[in-house]
């Protein structure tokens, strides 16, 4: 089934406000079943929102419509929907009761402004909104249905997920669909890419595979659609299978996973804590770790070493080794780990220490030059890196990496 | 003058990717004048690119078209331009020695695919890319330009502010706009605006202001528009002025600053040294701090010091302050920056501790409540704050708030 997206704002027209709202609507829609032929965005003027409401493509079953249902002036959606529907504005006592109760749960008194935002357009159907003051309109033209929402992202998902989208279901026969997301650490897409054409060829119509890389990150989406939820299920599980196998070496999580979150879980089921030595990365492997929430069940502290006066007189680096090889070498890496696993008294420690750039390179230790070692009772291993010029990807990439050593460590730890 | 963007690609109509491109361009040609009516997005579908030609406004001078136009079958942009415009295309050396030397640099072979790449429709204008393989396209019809450019972010932009932008300001007679935008930090955007409610209301038409908010930060955008250049410098520099005046006690910045790198300039200016003791932000401040290239220069370490055992025993803090008073305390934050500003030696220390949420609120002290100090050689200065209920952005607050005391300490030394 063909549907569009109309935004509405002069915002998003001077480039003010990135049109967010446009790809999630998009998104959902694609998840659902629905294919988008267009996305326009228009201003807040009459004529022109009147003028793309007629150039909807007469093959599609659904135009979503966000924007310009505020209370003041500039929002002109209202008028414009009454005027290519032909209909009036009514006074609807129900919204009102909404915004009322609304507004009073915050102690704000209602005025004119409130009172026009429950006027709705006298054919349609409300959609009310539980979470702010503009009611979602539901219109039927011809076998099309438009429905305008407000603008203001959290109000416009919730009146999304809670009742657009489930109706949609209930009104159009879509086809069913699935999706699952695997995570990959340690390859870059276009190695990736290689590695799975011959697999990706082989795919029947019905099943797609999408690459979103990010940062450290290769996310591996794939997407089945059939007639029926149990095929659809199986259909995916087979080629999620089969995906999962090729790129065992690299997966570490599905879907909304994070490393740090991975890697918090893990710590906690196997009862082991956590302190870093950090360098280049200067705390973001820390940060990292902090996002989640409890992680001070096992986080204890790091130490952020920037200088090597600091890795010298707070973690106890032996100078001779800096001299001899470098802060940035495998002996002071591994040396700054034992050092810190002792300080913390944590089970395990990683440590980091690399060129960020732009500067500081060399010939032998060009920039993206990144040493991680991860120490436990038992010992210390490190390994070698080699990421790219960018000093915020090199540091986000050190932390994943960091990170995704320690993760493997606890999978093996019993 | 009206201008219209047209963006083509299926990932942007399946919501994969956000249409930042669209704001980018939307931005940029606000910026020198010209006003957008319409941001149509289409798939890789040549009828449906051909509409949306065909529905370009008439008063449109201007359409800026990205996407479509890479090598392979997928890439329908070129062959929809020529149907629309009645042309073919045919094969341009200068484009395709640019591509050699382009591929040559890489070590990469040319192909067939490459050669399609070296085809434009016969009556354009070329645009030469110089970091990638598909050429711009600039087209006339009746009075309107239309230019198609490549959907890759980075080669795009380059076109456009090298060629494009430039070629454009000579082609039209556009208003000169100028803009310069405050950075505030430490009050809310609700309160910000009703302190500037009467002030902006008494703006002339020419002058409009913008609230542009993000965790921890206001931006304040001044855009004036006039025919000339020298009256429209006087007009922003008159309001600027005045604003500056207006948000004194929260400025810190302009344009693309970053609280970061203005602690670190002054750092440098000052010749001191810094360093950090770290709870609930685990990181994020030395994070922040390290972000800035060359912050080796002043940054000399920090203790993220997560746990009361690590505040104990790596802060040497007293254990009876932490039990007397609590972590999150005036006596346990200024211990801390003390501590640490002796451990590393530095000129300034700052300390942060707080409950970031979700848990580990109480009534007395609840989530968002944190403790801010600053130690120096001559005392320690402590301040306390409230944030919210969200984990994330307490972290991104406390980090620029710690920052932000920081910056004034600095602009006061000596």
């Amino acid at each position: 089934m063909n549907a569009e997206i109309i935004s509405i704002g002069n915002e998003l027209l001077i480039g003010q406000v990135i049109n967010t709202n446009a790809s999630w609507i998009a998104e959902q829609l694609t998840k659902i079943g629905f294919t988008i032929s267009h996305i326009t965005t228009v201003g807040d003027n009459k004529s022109d929102i009147i003028n793309v409401l007629r150039q909807v493509n007469i093959r599609s079953g659904l135009v979503l419509i966000t924007g310009g249902l505020g209370p003041t002036s500039d929002d002109i959606t209202k008028p414009a929907l009454c005027e290519y529907f032909e209909t009036d504005l009514r006074f609807d006592d129900n919204v009102f009761k909404y915004i009322c109760e609304f507004l009073a749960l915050r102690n704000i008194t209602v005025n004119d402004l409130n009172r026009k935002q429950a006027e709705v357009p006298t054919s349609c159907k409300v959609i009310y909104n539980e979470i702010g003051t503009a009611p979602g309109i539901w219109l039927l033209k011809d076998t099309t249905i438009f429905i305008a929402m407000p603008g203001v992202p959290f109000e416009m998902k919730q009146m999304m997920e809670k009742w657009i989208l489930p109706e949609l279901q209930k009104t159009f026969a879509l086809p069913v669909i699935q999706q699952k997301t695997l995570l990959t650490h340690g390859i870059a897409e276009s190695k990736l890419a290689s590695n799975l054409s011959k697999w990706e060829e082989a795919l029947p119509e019905n099943i797609k595979l999408a690459y979103l890389p990010s940062p450290g990150i290769v996310r591996l989406r794939l997407t089945a659609t059939n007639n029926d939820k149990q095929h659809t299920e199986q259909l995916l599980q087979l080629h999620l299978n089969q995906l999962h196998k090729l790129v065992a070496d690299y997966f570490f999580g599905y879907d909304d996973d994070t490393m740090e979150e991975i890697v918090g879980k893990l710590l906690i089921k196997k009862n082991r804590t956590f302190s870093a030595a950090e360098s280049c990365t200067g705390g973001n492997v820390s940060k990292m770790v902090v996002s989640v929430p409890g992680s001070s069940e096992y986080f204890k502290g790091s130490i952020i070493a920037y200088s090597n006066k600091t890795k010298i007189y707070n973690l106890g680096i032996d100078a001779t080794l800096i001299i001899d090889y470098g802060a940035v070498s495998k002996p002071v890496v591994e040396a700054m780990a034992k050092s810190c696993l002792s300080i913390f008294g944590t089970d395990y420690t990683l440590a980091v220490s690399g060129i960020a750039g732009p500067s500081g390179g060399t010939a032998e230790k060009p920039v993206g030059t990144v040493w991680i070692a991860l120490a436990k009772k038992g010992g210390v291993v490190s390994e070698l890196f080699h990421f790219g010029d960018n000093r915020e990807r090199n540091i986000q990439k050190a932390s994943m990496a960091a990170l995704n050593m320690l993760r493997k460590e606890l999978l093996n730890d019993k």
